[in-house]
């Protein structure tokens, strides 16, 4: 039975950089092996929650936007950060309101993910959700995006060709349209996300 | 038509911190409202690599480690960083020979990837490998990895009960069962892919 623990030893941690998002940190380490190394890493002070969130008639809410750190533009599912004390599901269903001005009635459990994981903590939780309210987005100032709405299939037709690239929004759409395929998925959802036969 | 250009003016950018693998870099940035702001972003050195590698017995390689950053112990595709001067194909075959052992003889690009776009520059490429020649590993001295083999199907299984998380690994094990369900890949892959009728 192989050993699942943590391997590494932290001798010390020296917080390098931080600003309100993330902290980079420089830990002082014994590697697996026996040999002391420098490993630094990068702390999220927020974690993630995204929102696969689709209309009556069947097509999916994306976000455009040019990213700073990526400098480049994105279309994403409704993404955003929480507090550590602030219920996973409470964050999705406010950044969903706050990017597309959409309350859900209808939500489930897409996935909890990692991201980046040999030298980041990021982590998070995505949902789908269904049965769409429409109201008024309020979106951060600081923002600038675009909102679309396309059909189920057009948006994996998005991922098919490369023009969805974002690895969680990859992952959340595909493991929407799995769920779907493989009847994990109440059967009104479903058939907003199948084509029809 | 909307803008899709770089809305966010850099007026400095100062390095707060660096090792071998990242940058943390603060931004003096004049915002796309216009406002002044501090945004600080993590620039990584190398570039992703990924490969979902599937045995003649329709089996994928999958990596099990404890991952410091994340501080858990995940089970991920075979994955790595290459330089920029470094073709993705060859850093991927690289990683497969070093930490599996195994040469492949087929590859198909499944997908380019960025990931945490907000705060990260993180991106690469994930590759479908099939038709493997066995050979030797020479894994990092400072990984201590589990290697195992599990039918496509169980791979899938392990992404739906959520004991794979890891977000590259989700997508591109999606992405390759999506390619071969939707008929966009060789026949002789798809069927290692496809559980029989």
């Amino acid at each position: 039975m192989p050993e699942r623990g943590n391997p590494w030893t932290v001798l010390s941690a020296t917080v390098r950089y931080e600003n309100g998002w993330i902290r980079a940190v420089e830990n002082d380490v014994v590697a697996p092996q026996g040999t002391r190394a420098t490993y630094g890493t990068v702390q999220f002070k927020q974690l993630g929650v995204g929102v696969v969130a689709i209309d009556g008639a069947g097509r999916v809410l994306l976000v455009g936007q040019f990213r700073f750190g990526a400098g480049a533009y994105l279309w994403e599912i409704c993404k955003g950060g929480r507090a550590p004390d602030e219920p996973p599901l409470d964050a999705a269903a406010r950044e969903l309101r706050e990017e597309a001005g959409v309350t859900a009635r209808r939500w489930i459990d897409l996935m909890g993910f990692r991201a980046s994981p040999g030298l980041t903590d990021e982590h998070g939780t995505y949902f789908l959700a269904w049965d769409l309210e429409e109201g008024e987005a309020s979106p951060d100032p600081q923002e600038r995006l675009e909102r679309r709405r396309v059909p189920f299939a057009e948006a994996l037709a998005m991922v098919d060709r490369g023009a969805i690239t974002d690895l969680g929004t990859v992952a959340a759409l595909l493991k929407a349209w799995r769920m779907a395929e493989r009847g994990m998925l109440p059967d009104e959802v479903a058939a907003l996300i199948l084509p029809p036969p």
